[in-house]
């Protein structure tokens, strides 16, 4: 198996591997989580915003019920949705979440993105999770048109803050997701608990080599999403996904899974992100993939070779996929 | 001339051209800026790290005792330097600029990094400017190692709003230098008074065409500084200056110039920056090319064409010659 446990700035571990629910098939996402704890899967990263919360709560139930693992072996991730960063609002989210999982913590709490949307409160079960829907759009009809809230980062920081503690909080490591560099060093300049993860989107086209190269100065680990690229795109019917090579059709990587045996584009992705220190979160439907992301390392005894590294690096063109200046053309100034 | 007075936010109004005082010859920078004010200019974007405000204050005395212009007529723009940016040093470091002016105000404050670093006392002459002295060097001998100060930007920022008042303050308008979308948005959420004001570097090969449309979006003015692109940085012996084709002798902007009378690849570079809605602020040692700098907007009296900026578009290749990432290898992650 290549799942390691890393110690965290606050001298947690966790999982480097784990399992990524964003737009897991909800036919199937009971068994499909509950089969990857039976395989060896410890960390789930989950959110608000996937609406799965209650499904990974079952299959967690019935994995411990069943005696596959305990509570404490396992590493529950969630994520903070735009609507609920007033500091009011933080400790109504987490709850939320707590009981839509039947879970007394979260082992890993994440701002998701850095964008505070207008509050839509978290018992409004017709609209939870809000996705992309802001209050106004029922006042004023601007159907698309998000509503942003006067919350800085700092603030949602701390209300998220006064719930962490590493061993008995209802939080236990905190982060921050599709957070630049210089955001980060700004709430650091003023943060009582610094974050132990950055989730960002990663892969060959987009590799960020200075925000991680930082981050790990900092003793911040990444993690890293979308580690095949255009994958989980296509199907939100992405006009940047289209236009692009497919990474687990690249004809460069796939010269490079050739040469390691029963390698495929995938492993060598993964490959790729975990030999760079990264936390990796592959998704897949299919339980023998879910198998497979876990396994791949065996495949690359000696790793990719700087050979393949140099391959790799030169598919480097800043293709970002999941661009908020591109949400409902809102041009939230989130990377530039 | 090609000067308009632009109206900001907060209903003041600046030239759209002023001189810029970086790396000013220190042994003409009087004369220099006497005859600017003589031919025309009324913006002088200066900086505490220029070292040459006392030198402005004598050339803008000078010139209101000519009565060759009065005080309100001029717009003295300062920087509060990153040692300064302690809450309790901001009034410390705006009182010292106003004693080196000679001014009872300043038209235009900008922060000028959104970097902290260590304090030094603004009454300290031997550290004033302090560059980048930080006080651990003298302590721990760590010549050129950047120390860092805990200090999130809205803090600095609070201390200038206290400052602040658009007619009668100590500080009539307020800016931020060098900082990413991001963290402006981020400040925008919690601030009392927006920025009018955001400075940037910004040339053909650093467009920055999102910060801008970003920028106006929100009612932000920009200033584009190092319009010539690596002209400045050629005599810091920037590495990436000497790898790149000047752009004031770039054939293609040569081209451009070709066709209209008169003009030259500077004339171009800030016919570009002004067609673009942008405030400049060319630098020059020369008085006729300061001169020149307020006047080359005749020599392309339709603007320059559609397939012009389309040219001028291609040249774009994302090089920030001016990146803290660099500096003395600190890695701060300003644009990542």
């Amino acid at each position: 198996m290549s799942l390691e446990y890393i110690t965290l700035n606050n001298n947690n571990k966790l999982p480097n591997i784990g399992l990524g629910l964003w737009k897991l098939d909800p036919k199937t996402n009971v068994d499909t989580i509950y089969n990857a704890i039976k395989v060896g899967y410890r960390l789930f990263d989950g959110a608000v915003d996937y609406d799965n919360n209650v499904q990974l709560g079952i299959a967690v139930k019935k994995a411990i019920e069943d005696k596959l693992v305990k509570r404490e072996e396992l590493f529950i991730v969630s994520k903070l949705w735009n609507n609920h960063h007033a500091p009011k609002n933080v400790k109504p989210a987490v709850d939320r979440m707590l009981k839509d999982l039947q879970l007394d913590y979260i082992d890993l709490l994440y701002i998701h993105f850095p964008i505070p949307f207008a509050e839509v409160d978290v018992n409004d079960d017709e609209h939870y999770p809000p996705g992309f829907f802001t209050p106004n759009q029922l006042e004023e009809g601007q159907k698309g048109q998000i509503q942003l809230e006067n919350v800085p980062l700092y603030k949602t920081w701390e209300a998220l803050e006064a719930l962490y503690d590493p061993k008995n909080g209802v939080i236990r490591n905190l982060g921050l997701s599709n957070c630049q560099g210089v955001l980060i060093q700004d709430l650091l300049f003023g943060c009582k608990i610094k974050p132990q993860m950055l989730q960002i989107e990663l892969h060959p086209y987009l590799p960020q080599w200075k925000l991680v190269e930082w981050c790990h100065l900092k003793d911040i680990h990444v993690t890293a999403y979308s580690s095949f690229g255009s994958q989980s795109f296509i199907e939100l019917k992405s006009a940047k996904a289209d236009n692009c090579i497919n990474l687990l059709e690249h004809d460069k990587i796939k010269a490079i899974a050739n040469k390691y045996e029963g390698a495929t584009n995938s492993d060598v992705l993964l490959q790729w992100a975990l030999q760079r220190g990264l936390f990796i979160i592959p998704k897949s439907n299919n339980i023998e993939r879910v198998k497979t992301n876990l396994e791949f390392s065996k495949k690359f005894k000696d790793g990719l070779s700087k050979e393949d590294l140099d391959v790799i690096a030169s598919l480097e063109n800043g293709t970002r996929f999941n661009d908020p200046w591109e949400w409902n053309n809102m041009k939230f100034p989130t990377f530039i």
